[in-house]
């Protein structure tokens, strides 16, 4: 078992203890064997050593919500039948930036397994992927639940296109009754080989909900049952609370309520200590969206959420690094669809590769301590994933995911950026060799 | 006080009871006073008598769900400021065809609030109205509920229109808590005039739901608290169920589940007796949808829906006349969004003025005894609305609502359409005269 | 006759001679009777003395294409029935501004004319008014050829309000032969009462051609034996060239080409001097529109333009000041078809009562001497429009339509703004009173 | 060379000339050798001889206008790379029924041109194909003038798939000076391998022109000068009347003017023996459009198309077969744009491997002569195309292209169906073993 030494960096293990100053890390394999201080560490004669002196070594990031396939209506039909080069195209973006392990909660589930696989065999360089599939409750991308063909396609087209994604537990379910609902949701996880359980409890974008606490509920028995855990898609108040009602393990962008959190509600996810992703832009991006943004954006990202954030913050709620990220190639900047969100805009959401260092930053905007930030990038989001005992820190044991940087992210959050190199299960990742083919991003990297 | 004596008759008096032949029904002002067989009743000298031999005397027809005030953007447009004109032809097309009363589940407040005042003042000749204004949750006509406008009006107009219709209890109360929910209900109720309320408990027309089960609970405890009845627009299994959780007291085509009605549910309905305003298509309407109409109608219309009806009729639930009837003028049959779903078709439905007949046929076809089918257009909707100790039956004391018919409507459905004369508050209704203003149903007139 | 002098003024008639200091201009009744200097005029004692000791005295401005009536489907629908308090509304706004003449291209034809006829009357104040009806071979406002309705309105309506517009000369002329579109243009040339003819050489915003030039002769002859002058739309150069050889007076926007205007088309205009009514914009919008505008404003806004315009200029073209000036009102600006284009737009073209002053500044940008700008504002419109005698200059007989300044127009293109008085048919128009009901401008004023 | 006799067939030539019955027709490699009666025929030893006893044998029939290539967005989408395909399937299908040369008169330049040298090369089996590549005007397959993918598709995937069929000569021309113009269609002839040249003299599906005459004129010149025959599209009687008067030598769907085509109009065309390939739809499909058809098809094919079509055939015009035929396999029957035309019709238009049987119908119901109508749909076309000397007629020299059929074309037309054999270029067609892929086609064959 091939040994390596990161010698003489400070290490912040990413479980909020005092970082480590000029310390020797030890992996044997794939995991992490020691960290210790360098006084007094033997380093063995076998191990690579890096030498880590004056930088700062943190666990590899944790991503609890980006997108690897595309959904634009453009990308969908171009490249069907060749998904996973967009997914492993998207897995190594996120991986150069420093993101060793993503969830992907929504998207093309064969290519996204077949590139989880292929990734966990040692078959392709990328980000750890754990995936969801399908939303339950929602049809595909050319639907009116994301981008509506109106009569510019035929029915074959859109079914064939769409059963990729829904997977037979599409917005179809909603009419079903619980023990129907309950059994379609069991099919799907025994067949797709998934990693959790994401549903709708609200439409994508209105407020409109879609199953009912009582359907929600055989939801997340089925999940639960199955040994997942279950996440849903919220966007208001009532949809927040049903969701927290029906048992669900993470609340993705629960901070996204048009009015604010009840106390209440808050005292319940406080007291539960129940992991909420995130989504929180940075301050610049909300100014533009104030000043120049389209409408929804503006009733989305409004006072209500910024109150949540900081409320949430303030309370120590458990916050895990979220960003919503997917490739934002030339093509869909320019999309008439998505345009008007992000062209233009400093700092626009959704950016895989680059929206998790705009989250460090506006969590940091809003009063949260460094240390707590890297946790929620990190411990936070391993833990509630369930995988706290292998991912998510620098501790004997766990996989050996590290980012090096030059210099402290605890001093200047900024400082995330300044990536010297990315190890993932105790491999230096070849940062300038990927991604290996450009597709998606292709002209944005020109 | 002026007295009126209906002298030899068979009068079917809208209780179930068996009818009595040869009979003698003495009206008092605007009540009935006695019913009685011939023999042995003197009629009083002053009476105005009107010889019904031979003929066939009802309880004026009731009609649980129609809608008087026009939505179509056309004529929301043309005659905004004269909308009373429009509630008007409407309330004397539903009167001349043996409706004396009906129940407006959603429209224009303003407009229905003053005409339902003038009849009941006698200024105007009309069916007698109770009103909702708006189904709270739903935005006005404008909007993407119903006719989404898209680009092709401004915001200033499709605003103005809307907030006739929201009276600020539109969709935007989705996103709010239950308390601040309740508050503007309550505030609704005080202010509007209303006579009974109507929620979304799911969308106009897919299944996504609107209010949850928690905010179902305080609309309903609003309007009981103010001494209202309650209805939900529903159109899913779990609609319904979460409406008969949250209390209401009228399930509004609770028949048009997508799936059928679960046994638990059907149970739960029979036991508790709950009104089922059911909306119910004659044979030859649903054999033109099946073979040639628009898939939404294949979809609302299908084979649970027929399982439904059977299994309510067979087992003898408490069914309403609704028939969602509206003026179904040239304009309307020939606009884009109506046209797909009636034009060319037999028996279309929501037609005012028709459509109770057509209805009457459909529950016959499906089994129903004739005596129940008349009990449930006149005496079970009174009861429903809370209205049974003045209306729905030919009953001592009661509002002298009678339809007087050429032939036995319990030996052949079709005999409903033969009125010899409608009186409606102890006056014989002038139908010849009514509308007396023909103005979207000028066209089908000539 | 009552008597007005208007003593101590500079004139500047709109001939383009020297202005004369220190003049005495005399009106008798509705007309001019002399521009004498002050030295060795005796003023009569009856004339009413207005002072105009160091102001400045112009012509009435002349625009030569203004739409009085709205065509935005809001308002198209919302006003029906009331169009004319709308022209009568526009009609103030621009006499307000110093423009006593303008000639309207394109609108509801009967309100038009009823205004028209009541501003000549004396009925009502306003701008002399001068009507082309409907754009020969356009479909109404709620067509594909300006705002389409789609399936949002029925064909009832849609034909009900563009009927109004159309006249019967609408687009289906296009399938004519050329006998059938003459007798279609003369009918409604003797019908309608209109004062000058415009039919579409192309498509309102696209290339693509309306009438064949065979066709166009035949509308042409038809005007000119009539005794009415013609124009055109047109966007592109062989519409243009097209027009020309059909033997059109006015080139409506002829600088509006996408590619440069040929030399010898350009030679020909020179020629003849051809009058180019050009809607010409400032610097600054143009910058906006590179900028930050919508592409179908920088593609019909572009170099093209801008090289047609200098060459026009500089070749001493007989150009006519041209707004397409339109009452740009809240409700306007916000709409989402007309939004993108004015919107925080600075000199927004299309708004009547400040797009003159803002073409005065525009051709002044481009190197036009000041007092060619006047003439182009006044003597030149009034002959194009084959009302030189009437019309156009300060000279003795002629109608007495005049505005006095503060300071000198020629100095600072700007002083058209600083307006002191405006003078129509010999009386001072009461500018403070004026719009005397604001509706679309209701906002905008406030 | 290998030698072909068929022996004893009725030959109807395609000159018009008398039928031949009991006849040899020689055929010498690609190329008919001699056309004798049996008798005192020698056929030579080395023959292989076809028995065509009591059979009759015509020329290959000949489409002037069909599309290879779908434009359908599903189609252009799902494909793109793989058009070839698509259009060897089309070309199979064409020759398999009978046509043995065809039109393409719009499509995707690269992949006919590439599946019209491989048929030519003798590398597949197919109809033998010349080609337009685009409608010169007229923007690719996602535009305003086919299939407008609004803002479902963005800016760069609706350039890259255009582009393929602009080719260069696209919407943007329109706007240009007669040079430039012929400057551009100059270089599309000298880049694209085309075989005859169309343009559109006005709008896809509207009246509106698109080039005026003066640039017709530039675009024939220019064809003409690189020696290929020009063909317009036109609607309408005054694009006919342009597209004559700029010289082009087909008269493409000529007879579809919404107003009949004038006197003088179809004198000119009689005179000079202008080929119409007139498209012409059966009267039952035409029962069917004026009675359940949408409105775009009743006005398309009205009373004027059918006075004209009865004129042109009664005054002997040169007509041409024309079917503007395509791939209808089961995803465009049933696609939203599409379905409303086709669904549920009889004898539905556009069919490629049906509608010429429906033209050979349709013309004979209006009154054509049998004999007529075979040269119609042989000798007319080849030379129309000014392709005489090759094709179109069974004369000694020619291309060997022929049909024997079962019974005689002439006494009833349904008897082109009844096809026994095809040969084209002197081999005989395995009409069983094509397509030999079915794509498109797949369903509808299934």
């Amino acid at each position: 078992m091939s040994l390596t030494a990161i010698v003489g960096g400070t290490v912040i293990d990413g479980t909020g203890a005092t970082p480590i100053n000029d310390a020797v890390i030890l992996l044997a394999g794939e995991r992490v064997r020691s960290v210790t201080p360098r006084d007094g560490t033997a380093v063995p004669e076998s191990a690579k050593v890096i030498n880590a002196a004056g930088q700062f070594v943190i666990p590899g990031l944790m991503d609890a919500n980006v997108h690897l396939s595309s959904a634009l209506p453009d990308t969908v039909l171009e490249y069907e039948g060749r998904y996973e080069e967009l997914v492993a195209e998207a897995a190594q973006i996120a991986l150069r930036s420093g993101v060793t392990t993503v969830f992907d909660t929504w998207g093309h589930l064969e290519s996204l397994a077949a590139v989880r696989d292929r990734i966990r065999s040692g078959d392709l360089i990328g980000s750890r992927i754990f995936i969801a599939g399908n939303i339950i409750g929602f049809d595909g991308p050319l639907s009116p639940d994301f981008y509506s063909p109106n009569s510019f396609l035929g029915p074959r087209t859109v079914k064939r296109i769409n059963a990729q994604w829904e997977q037979g537990v599409g917005q179809e379910l909603i009419w079903l009754p619980a023990d129907e609902v309950q059994k379609r949701v069991r099919d799907y996880i025994e067949r797709a080989g998934i990693d959790f359980v994401k549903y709708a409890a609200c439409a994508h974008t209105t407020p409109l909900l879609t199953f009912s606490e009582h359907l929600q509920r055989a939801i997340v028995e089925a999940a639960h049952n199955a040994g997942l855990t279950v996440q849903a898609h919220t966007l208001s108040v009532e949809s927040l609370r049903m969701e927290i009602a029906a048992g669900a393990d993470i609340l993705q962008h629960g901070n996204l309520t048009r009015t604010p959190i009840p106390d209440e509600l808050l005292t319940a996810i406080l007291k539960e200590e129940l992991p909420v992703a995130a989504l929180i832009q940075t301050r610049r991006y909300l100014e533009w969206v104030h000043d120049r943004g389209p409408e929804p954006m503006r009733l989305a990202f409004g006072p209500a959420q910024d109150e949540n954030d900081c409320r949430l913050i303030d309370a120590g709620a458990k916050l895990l690094l979220t960003t919503d990220g997917a490739v934002l190639g030339t093509a869909k900047r320019n999309h008439p669809a998505i345009a008007p969100y992000v062209k233009d805009a400093p700092d626009p959401p959704y950016e895989l590769g680059e929206s998790h260092f705009r989250w460090l930053v506006a969590v940091t905007e809003r009063g949260m301590r460094p240390m707590d930030a890297l946790v929620a990038a990190t411990r936070n989001v391993a833990e509630a994933y369930g995988l706290g005992a292998e991912l998510g820190t620098i501790e004997s044991g766990k996989r050996a995911d590290l980012v090096i940087l030059e210099e402290d992210p605890l001093v200047d959050v900024h400082n995330y950026r300044r990536i010297v190199s990315v190890i993932k299960d105790g491999a230096i990742v070849p940062r300038d060799a990927i991604p290996s083919r450009r597709i998606l991003s292709a002209d944005s990297a020109a």
